[in-house]
């Protein structure tokens, strides 16, 4: 088996390692420093500002988004949500359903994101805006400094979905001024899925803190949460296994070191680009996220490229939704692939459209 | 390491082995198989009635247990709650922050439940019943029959958190007229923490429906959850290594057939509270559940004994919370556990009560 997707990934070695030993008990000192270092290592690696902490919540990254938004907005708050594909769309439901006020921008999927897109709400009286980085359905990455800029001349919080840009692309929320950062354990750490992260800047702290008679759910509610990290615990019994594997994964990062390990990632997101440029498909013109490219065919072969290259060698890549599910597909860059992993990929893509075109 | 701990557990080689593998991906029909495999399995094992659902919820028990409620039950419902320590008081924190009318049944630690702890509350117009079947904290297991019996008579659903229970005691759905059953992976499933799962009877299906216009967070929506459910999914990426442990869990337990499964873990809580009785501690004398066995000590060691047991030997055993935690600890009786182990473990109890009296 091989894994092309964002999610699962193909996890690395010493990721399956922890991942193999028995789950201790974890109302103990030992667990609470895993769950420092965790958060620690989280927090360096992202350039959290001083004074910032990091919410371990146990769910997927949807909650990680619902449960954020809930705790950092309010009916008080006039809030700007970028949607460029299935994840920006879930920002809006999550506003929809908090009955927030929000402004939706709409991106098509070739629309590049620029300045121009954020100038008309400028003085507007916005007050936070939220955006996916990379948004995950279509692997587009979009400029954090316009969005920081903006968001400074603004005064506006800056929520910021990383899910599948942190540990892929760089990422720094103090030079970017954003006060969220939502993660998951399955994308860039390339640890199980199951497991969450929320790190608020000192500003989102204090927003949150300020936001009272809220009727949050249990499950939800930061305060609890941060008053519990004081002891490096959890209100709630967390994914245990999982926080180990993300140890084990940041551990890891460190020894390489962090700008290494981007650049390596960076590397195969080039070099299979760069394969793709001799072959009848496309990729977006767009800016794209090194965690994942999306591959658009001539003809509707991408659902019988997935089972094909599922069933006859265990080759994962990622189908894409809705509409493009037909056309196009997500190949991501990370975890434990080499560049034979991309050529020997490549091979049976070309395997499969040269069939393809001899039916 | 030994885990005494009920949650994570000793696991089984079995569950061991699986969890070992390399997560795939999951949006396939191979995934969608191991949905219905597992929900078919735990319906079974629980006894659901015909038309039964099973909703899969990536989060901690306590998670589930306010999913199940919000999604259950709303301002026109009545419902009573019995609060006999942490679970039970977790039950009526979730209806306090629902808004939720409802009455506390509140049990002392020695109290036992009988049917005159309920017959007060006949004819008074409750609609539903919530109870924590063995209640966690302190292994006290209520009696099914006598609830059931009760709800039956005026008509009120029957909310069962049975996270510490199912798999651990006898648990009949069918039999007892439950409506929604809560369980997590990290009890009697004897798999890593992280999922849950929420079984929901024709009735409690109709109620679901019945309530409209309630304004749930996405994450807890159950609606979707059974859309999804119809192609064997989640709405949002779950923690799919668990799902394949919790299969190799119930294909383990079904192999051995579920009464003889029951009837060991019943053996081994027998034989442990037989050998306490020549020590000097105690065992609470309400009902308890096969899972899990108080120990009571007459001076505040408990939570020296549990240090002196992690740090000497690598054994973990249950701390409780609250006033009990100098005076009592909890030791499970479920997952890879044999009677030598319990064996090794009151000879190291007895080791640190004779070093103690020495001291």
């Amino acid at each position: 088996m091989k894994l092309f997707t964002i999610g699962p990934t193909q996890s690395f070695d010493v990721v399956l390692k922890e991942k193999n030993k028995l789950i201790p008990y974890f109302r103990t000192d030992d667990f609470s420093q895993v769950v420092y270092d965790v958060t620690d290592k989280l927090q360096k690696m992202m350039f959290a500002p001083d004074g910032s902490k990091t919410i371990v919540l146990t769910a997927s990254g949807t909650a990680a988004m619902e449960a954020a938004v809930m705790n950092v907005f309010s009916d008080k708050d006039k809030l700007l949500v970028i949607n460029g594909g299935t994840f920006g769309k879930r920002f809006t439901q999550i506003c929809d359903n908090c009955k927030l006020d929000y402004t939706e921008i709409k991106l098509s999927f070739d629309e590049e994101f620029t300045q121009d897109t954020l100038s008309c709400y400028s003085n507007k009286g916005y007050t936070g805006l939220l955006v996916n980085i990379d948004e995950t359905s279509i692997g587009k990455l979009y400029d954090i400094k316009i969005i920081s800029k903006f968001c400074k001349e603004n005064n506006m919080l800056l929520m910021v979905d990383a899910i599948s840009s942190f540990l892929c692309d760089e990422y720094n929320m103090s030079e970017n001024n954003i006060d969220v950062t939502i993660i998951s354990s399955q994308k860039g750490l390339c640890c199980s899925p199951g497991l969450s992260f929320i790190t608020l800047s000192p500003d989102a702290l204090k927003k949150i803190e300020s936001e009272q008679n809220r009727n949050l759910p249990l499950y939800y509610d930061f305060a609890d949460y941060l008053n519990n990290l004081k002891r490096g615990q959890t209100p709630f019994t967390p994914a245990v296994g999982i926080v180990y594997e993300c140890l084990a994964s940041l551990s890891y990062i460190e020894s390489i070191g962090l700008q290494n390990f981007l650049n390596s990632i960076a590397e195969k997101a080039h070099y299979f680009r760069s394969k793709l440029s001799d072959m009848p498909v496309e990729i977006p013109k767009f800016k794209k996220s090194n965690a994942v490219t999306t591959v658009i065919f001539e003809k509707p072969v991408a659902r019988k490229l997935f089972t094909y290259l599922k069933d006859k060698y265990g080759i994962f890549i990622k189908p894409c939704g809705g509409e493009n599910a037909e056309y196009m597909i997500r190949v991501a860059h990370i975890g434990n692939l080499s560049k034979n992993d991309f050529d020997m990929l490549i091979e049976k893509i070309n395997e499969f459209l040269t069939m393809e075109n001899n039916v």
